[in-house]
């Protein structure tokens, strides 16, 4: 059994992490810390996980952490996450980090963005990028996994098979993403009190999230060449989901169903991929509660542009999902192990 | 392996179903029914479930499926099942009941609030009321199943250790329930139009809901004597969940922590009851997609009374989690097998 | 024109006190007051209000404020109207309180439910409490108006009727009420964080919430004789609306169309209370964004128990809306000036 | 007072246009008709209303009607209006049709979208499109009005400023649209069935929804020259409220104050469009139930576009408000007259 430890098992990422690894066959969750509730019952914090989590909440001891565990997720905030993590990896553990400090190839990238110094930047050399479908070989050996973005995980994968392939003007990307609250944490903000997000819809950040430029490294990496995009996020009054609609013009014309094909081919083998048919698009309901991303193609031979619609659960292909997955590959098990549930409908 | 079908499988309680024994490591999916998708795929209509039931939808031929299963579940209107389940039964094989036709011990009191006349009344005599909490020894050798109403489910739990015990005074019993939508089924429905259930509350059937007296049925034998019940539902805008709180008047004055210890030797070997600690109440947030069904208590001095408020998902607990509960134990196998899954929170 | 200062501008109460008096034909908003946002722009805080409230917010100088106005609002938390209120009233001017501080008969009361000490008591005793279909007489000539609390609002007229008439035992009141999220307020509170409200119910304060005293008191002077009640809040996951389901037993049996016919008669000079035809119960989206209370009743023959379902939007008729209403008794205009306004539906 | 009828009453642009113009200052709702409530009081269909509309519904004879009108309001599917418009305009009255069927000046793009034959080709070279800040004065004479539809509001007020100024490049406009579920109607549908909305994001008619060609006529006449757009609307989970997130590259750089200061200038003028401040977007919470177009503007100087955001509550300046605004126009009164209330916020 794979012991395993979570630093921030308080924040939603955490909590689902709890979820999913309290009935994941190979692994034994073997401490949970907080900042706020240490010495309380996880369960008593949160009576949905009763049965599931007896566990008290530890201070966060990095260190000692390290010493008793195999793998350790960090779901902390940015810039929390990088003396934290750099402190386990000493010790040789293993490390999938959930937050945005280990996820760019650049440190004056990640400067720059977060108007944070990176105080590991060594680390975030041999750190991975931990999106399964695109980087699954090198996730395989790394010790330290830089967990994507939530909306990041929806754009990429939904840009991917465009982009290897060469089938789009690369300088006409746009992506526009709507997400569920929940993909803003649990602690507490104006913008996430209940009132004024219920019957409300609006755009945030517009041209400045911090997920743009990690969006752009992947896409250039996959287009072998410098891309730009324009990616606005929106807040959706639900808790789960995230839905991208990306925009990008065609070189020369193609029909729905050559590209159906090009993107079924791409991830033939990827079981957390699933494409829909022709003039089907993903909703997000469709993947609630898994670890799905549902991609769904139109063309629109008007404009010659593709649209390609991709809808992920935030807090699991988005984020503890999909850290999980990359745990399998780290430690050699079938990646679906632990994940294979459905989603919830309706 | 157990073979088993789903008659009515497109309906919320059939969908519901298939996520729960498509992954159920007992049973295999043998046939799905439904009338109005015969022939297409079921994850072509369900795209939620791709990769979880790769089935072609089947016509509604009772016999013919009865010879393919170890058991069937049916998941049709009241009054519908009934010759189906006929059938099935002359066949030798199990049947869990999901509608309200075999839940009634006495056929006049069915056919008092049903306004149908009840075609299989002998069968009704053989059914067994799949409470598993509180008829499991019957349950054990039932052919037939007549799964409960999700507000009954509720209730019962929620007040039958106070009646087995004696302790209150069954002429006062209130229970005002609250349920999600989804309870009201997938057929269109004025009422279930999502700009007239969004924010938006009611009450409905006021002292005329049909759950009242399968609500009265169980409570009567739990107390030994009649009782008689307020019962009122509400209609909440929310997808999923049961809330009822419940009001009695207390025959003496007890403390919260003896009506607390009492409840949890009640249910000190049931999984599926999760009885919280004094001054905590359920929410159905914590039992989201799971089977559990979470009780707290409240005692107020001032009147005498206790105040029972119990949680479930009325898709889970409610329908098809206590339906595939049911079978594990006609099967004799462990109760949790396949449903063992956590709460979705948030 | 009447000159209107509110004091707690801000919180949504204060907003919605806003969005009514700058149409209000009769009023002038003299001045906006905050602790938190003072020197802005109220409408660079709310943009919902651009072209209804070009004024800056200012600080909370009470005196200064009741020199400039011939009404203060004041919308505060209780305990610190207190001295706020009697600041305004020896300046001679009219107050409408928003909060709880002025709403008992009795001081002892107050202090027990609220657990502090009440500072002016003797103005207490000269505070009118502000329910117009119960006390318009002593409004029309009252200083200081205590504003209801929302969910006694919905109780005590539903329960007018009945206890004025003496057909009920009011030893059996059971008060089961739901309220949308913007009764909690504006402040920040995991309870009211979007994602831990939605796709949730939950009871809460069961027993011990302190509209508890101040339901009580009103029933009790419409019964003429003391009037203990149980009184169960709820939260709904919509943004306004209270529903409250309130039980009783009759003395004797009664038709509900006699009832209604009581009903109707008690109220056919209120505007503001609508009752609902037999079967037909109120939801709380009939009343959303008016100052109506809707009013609906079943009897149940089977426990010979009235069901009385009452409906208000808890930001109009349950504060803000009632208030001024209360102000134009105070001002001798005529009661729906500034307030006739059709709900929002759907 | 204007004698005004509504044809088709029970939709909900039907009834929104009964709550505004039932407070109007110089209307008199004459007739209301309904096809499937004829006979019935549309205060008892629709309970929320009480107090606001004591009127039966009267069959849909459109000639009777005009005789008894000045205006009538059809608020019909499309395809329907058309004979009834017929009618009424022979009549010599006004018509302010809120469907689709007078919103085009080419009858050919009308079938080409519409499936549909136009019977009256000749009375649509009559028909003024209704946006008043676009084509005011030839409003003034109209006598029918084609009621623009509700993502065509949002889009060419969010574009009118740059079209007309020529600083966008006209080939790369893409309109990411969000409308709230009421805009599908009050007819039944799966896609609106509560379940299946609630906690639910979604895209729909990708490239093919029929507001296309209307968005297109309007933005080709405002740039001088054909436009072609891409349009993706999606459905929130929320009653009310559209918000469009429009792209386009800028021809030259320009910083966002200069943009602004040209969109303050452009309606300058116009009561019902409020221009958001820098950095400041709209929500659509911020119009709700409210008469008002909202616009916020970004510039993203990596690619050079520019990002429109625009909201609006789609049943209000996206159908029955902006309705009885072209009333008051055609009609010579100030076009504030009965639209002048607040949004409702929270």
């Amino acid at each position: 059994m794979i012991k395993a430890g979570i630093i921030g098992a308080t924040g939603y990422t955490g909590v689902e992490l709890v979820r999913i690894l309290s009935r994941h066959p190979e692994v034994r969750l073997e401490s949970l810390t907080s900042q706020s509730y240490v010495g309380q019952s996880f369960e008593g914090v949160f009576p949905s996980s009763n049965n599931f989590a007896n566990m008290l909440l530890e201070p966060q001891d990095a260190g000692a952490l390290a010493d008793r565990c195999d793998v350790i997720f960090t779901a902390l905030p940015h810039g929390v996450s990088m003396e934290v993590v750099e402190e386990v990896t000493q010790k040789g553990k293993k490390v999938i980090d959930l937050g945005a400090d280990y996820r760019f190839d650049r440190v004056d990238v990640y400067e720059e963005w977060y108007k944070l110094e990176h105080k590991t930047p060594e680390l975030t050399r041999q750190s991975i990028y931990g999106l399964p479908e695109i980087h699954r070989d090198k996730i395989r050996t790394a010790q330290l996994v830089g967990n994507p973005g939530c909306f990041p995980t929806s754009i990429i994968l939904g840009l991917a098979p465009l982009l290897k392939s060469g089938l789009i003007d690369s300088t006409t990307i746009i992506s526009d993403s709507k997400s569920g609250v929940s993909g803003g944490g649990r602690g507490l903000n104006q913008a996430f009190h209940y009132a004024e997000c219920n019957e409300n819809f609006k755009a945030y950040n517009i041209g400045m999230h911090r997920h743009t430029p990690e969006i752009e490294q992947e896409l250039s990496k996959l287009a072998g060449s410098d891309v730009t995009v324009s990616f606005t996020p929106h807040l959706v009054p639900m808790t789960r989901g995230i839905l991208s609609t990306t925009y990008a013009s065609l070189k020369k014309s193609h029909s729905v169903e050559d590209l159906l094909e090009l993107y079924s081919d791409f991830y033939k083998d990827e079981y957390f991929v699933r494409i829909h048919q022709k003039g089907q698009y993903p909703q997000t309901k469709w993947v609630y509660g898994s670890n799905f991303c549902d991609i769904g193609i139109a063309v629109d031979p008007r404009t010659n542009r593709i649209i390609v619609v991709s809808a992920i659960d935030n807090l699991v292909k988005g984020a503890s999902g999909q850290a999980v997955q990359n745990m399998n590959i780290v430690f050699g098990l079938p990646e679906k192990t632990g994940l294979d549930f459905a989603p919830v409908f309706p």
